[in-house]
């Protein structure tokens, strides 16, 4: 594969659509030629360093053996390289050796990462939550012992969320945690889905686990945080948790997925009693805007490889990329990818300006629109090759088998839906959509679809829960597709580009114009889903 | 996996929205009785012989040794509980041993079948395309020599059409056939993709193969067919063709994807001189529309495996089916595979009828709309199942993975775009397009959306070539959604339903709403698709 950043595409979504120089006075030492050497770096160590290991990673996959997990062949050397370009820690606290760069810039960084190798791309993203939950919820000592450490790559960080019980519903969770004389805690219990929960890659891996102290409350009032180090910090020997089974999964074969069995592992309680789940949702929040990165850059490496492949194949005596229905899918990727793209850059560029309002709003569109994108983009690019997209070999097949996840992990996208009605909508009365609508119904070409993003709107406030929830999902790809014309539109107006406003032209006339079109389906009511009973 | 044939909905679409009965003069022996024992045969043959060898097959896949394919571990055994059944002749010539039923009959069948194991599927579907070649092109001795063998199943067919340099564009294939002495062609060449191409299941194959004669015209107009057995006739000896290499694909794993080697392999003529594209033609129509029930067919088994995992897994203590976007996402996949199962169904009435003009309009949506169908309800599924959709053993990824093929193979869905625009709407005018117009302006809540194909095939018709060919995919798919609503309200007309009257509702609100929405993207043009000059 040969991948290349899409340097130009990245900056208008960060520059021009996101407005990332609001952050000016934020950041006064961030100017555009140190983003531009950054970005030209990182796609550098994509191209060169974890394109070449995608299509081999996903053959060789991962294995266990006497609870050693082995990474693929060549992921060591390239963690070494993403080690030592610094790049785990562009955005961390500098006190402990971070560039204090804002998140916006780490994020386009990891597009190109996941772009080049999404199974790789998972360790340094698991890490950075795992750094952002010690940074906001960890106490001084917390911060000494790991935060240097995560932050230079050294050690890598993991989530553990899900039980085999407890999914989308962690209060479900029954991880228990006994308070020991030291004032640490003996951890028992089984987590699965635990993203790079073992490998080889570095001496010691930092899990965040969420897990119930005895005689806490049930349900999720009862829920813990814990720091569980696979080597103790006290004597530096091994912690009683261990990898005890790898999932099988369709695609991103060479990212490590496991089942993790704590048998009274010694773990460190972060943040407050019972608060583990608010501590969780904080590190929710940046994980669930870079799984919508992961769709952007998925997409955009289908892209490519379709482009590619579309302008060397020939049919017929002609190139395949003179027939217009191969232009079309082409462009369909392309600006569908650069309306997520202009979304979740502007979820983070908001985050760092601490407009949580904003952020708040954008966080699901960013998870949910820009996966569903990815599985679409991936799907497109099979089509594309045709026969040879579905022949392994040709490449495109692994990017439709990787992208599937991205829908369904970090708050499944029915979830995103729920999240976007409930804790959004709800919470503000709809005050942080509606100021997004106005500015939509700045731009002519998005003015009938924000008109009816205002209809829709009025109807989820008023609206019973139960009838809501059967238009969220739909009510979400509205919002999702006039957020990312109004950012675009935006961007436009900031910084006039002739390319870009072909792509948008095209994005308002096939995907714009859909939009208005969506109310039916957002307003079928509860009743009309059927009746499963068995 | 447990499937079982959806009885009810596959005889509405066949009996109500596609009007089987009319058809009762030609075929007076078929009544319902036997209507209803044939589909609860079939079904049973799925559920009981074909379902439990899916994954199996998946995970062991075929193998290539000294040039003996080797299908999965029980196909054998399924083939021949499948051939005994007599299910491979249902639609057949009775002077060979057929049933002589209508091949909306023998569809209908498949759809079980390929529900049940795609990979299993392929091969009587293929030799099905051999029977009707034959029956239709070949000479007496022809028939006389292979069809009986052929529709008992004793024998497989293939087809052999892709060169490496030769897909979607045939006239550029160089396979040569060589005059002999004896009337028969020495065949020299190598064909791609060949689908069940060679394997251990029946003791002969017979290959439709198209070459060019010496001396043929260049291009399109030099392409004649050939049969090629496996065996020869003449003194049972082993022909010069043999399998060299099987592809690793993304799904249908347990289906043989062969390159095959002619190297001066024996030959027979069937049909004309240099008139091969047209009866391979012949066979493509049939094709085409068993490709499109395959997509109807893994649509549904990838619901019904959603629809048990919805309703026995619990998150929360309750059960996942009991959250309103979840059956959202089941009714979408149920209502959308009516539609197009309708739109199959029809196909064959219309093919069993000698209704040719109605056949050739609705091959390429039933081809194209229910095989991109089929990758949408197989994400679904997918999405339905959380975590445990993108783990192998959770059953719904292989249907991911293999519904993916469908939208690609017997003509890519652009080329369908392509063949409905330049070979159906230029081929009468829109004759047969405005025809089935009318039909739908007769009922209600189809008629917005037929207006809206009205003025898009008023457009298509007056448009320049590439114009419209910027517009076709996207014509297709409001093509589509109209012809499926308006067979279905044609259905419920004639046999009201309270059940399919509910799921129709549910696809006006949510799908058939969004249809006049299309117009924009119809004419785009073919300007805006973009410079995508290196």
């Amino acid at each position: 594969m040969t991948y290349a950043a899409p340097i130009a595409d990245m900056r208008f979504a960060l520059e021009a659509c996101a407005d990332l120089w609001r952050l000016r006075d934020r950041y006064p030492d961030l100017d555009a030629e140190t983003l531009a050497a950054i970005l030209e770096g990182a796609g550098q160590l994509a191209s060169e360093t974890l394109a070449p290991i995608n299509r081999s990673g996903d053959r060789a996959g991962v294995t266990l053996k006497d609870d050693v997990v082995t990474a693929a062949p060549g992921f060591r050397e390239a963690y070494e390289a993403f080690k030592a370009g610094g790049w785990q820690g562009l955005a961390a606290d500098p006190a402990y050796g971070g560039q204090g760069l804002p998140r916006a810039v780490a994020l386009a960084v990891m597009e190109t990462v996941h772009s080049a190798n999404m199974s790789f791309g998972l360790l340094p993203m698991l890490t950075l939550g795992a750094i952002e939950a010690i940074e906001t919820h960890g106490a001084p000592d917390q911060k000494q012992l790991y935060l240097e450490k995560l932050i230079s790559g050294e050690w890598s960080g993991t989530m553990n969320l899900t039980e085999p019980q407890a999914g989308s519903d962690l209060g479900a969770l029954t991880t228990k945690a006994t308070p020991q004389a030291d004032g640490s805690y003996a951890i028992t219990g089984q987590k699965i889905f635990i993203t790079w929960g073992e490998h080889d890659l570095t001496p010691n891996i930092i899990h965040l686990v969420l897990a119930r102290i005895d005689g806490a409350p049930a349900g999720s009032k009862g829920i813990s945080m814990f720091i569980v180090p696979k080597f103790r910090d006290e004597d530096g020997s091994r912690n009683a948790v261990r990898c005890i089974g790898l999932e099988e999964k369709m695609g991103i074969h060479a990212s490590p997925t496991c089942t993790m069995a704590y048998e009274g592992a010694t773990g460190w309680l972060i943040g407050e009693e019972n608060r583990g789940l608010a501590a969780m949702f904080t590190m929710m929040n940046a994980a669930r805007l870079n799984v919508g990165m992961e769709g952007v850059a998925v997409a955009e490496a289908a892209y490519q490889k379709a482009l590619a492949y579309a302008r060397e194949r020939k049919q017929g005596g002609a190139f395949i990329i003179e027939h217009p229905d191969v232009r079309r899918m082409l462009m369909t990727m392309r600006a569908k990818i650069q309306a997520a793209r202009a979304i979740c850059c502007a979820t983070a560029v908001a985050a760092d300006a601490g407009d949580k309002a904003r952020e708040d709003l954008l966080t699901p569109l960013a998870k949910a629109w820009s996966t569903d994108l990815g599985v679409e983009a991936a799907s497109l690019g099979v089509q594309i090759h045709g026969g040879m997209g579905f022949v392994e070999d040709g490449g495109a097949a692994q990017f439709y088998r990787d992208a599937r996840i991205a829908p369904i992990y970090e708050g499944a996208n029915g979830i995103q839906a729920i999240d976007l009605y409930g804790r959004k909508l709800l919470g503000d009365r709809g005050e942080a959509m509606f100021a997004l609508i106005e500015e939509a119904r700045g731009f002519a070409p998005i003015r009938a679809a924000a008109d009816v993003l205002a209809d829709a709107t009025d109807y989820m406030l008023a609206a019973s829960r139960d009838d809501a929830l059967a238009g969220a999902s739909a009510y979400l790809a509205l919002a999702g597709k006039v957020a990312g014309g109004t950012l675009w539109a935006s961007g436009l107006q900031r910084a006039p580009n002739a390319d870009q406003q072909r792509l948008f032209d095209f994005y308002v006339t096939t995907s714009m114009s859909r939009a208005p079109s969506r109310l039916a389906e957002i307003r079928i009511g509860a009743d009309a889903l059927g009746d499963f009973s068995a």
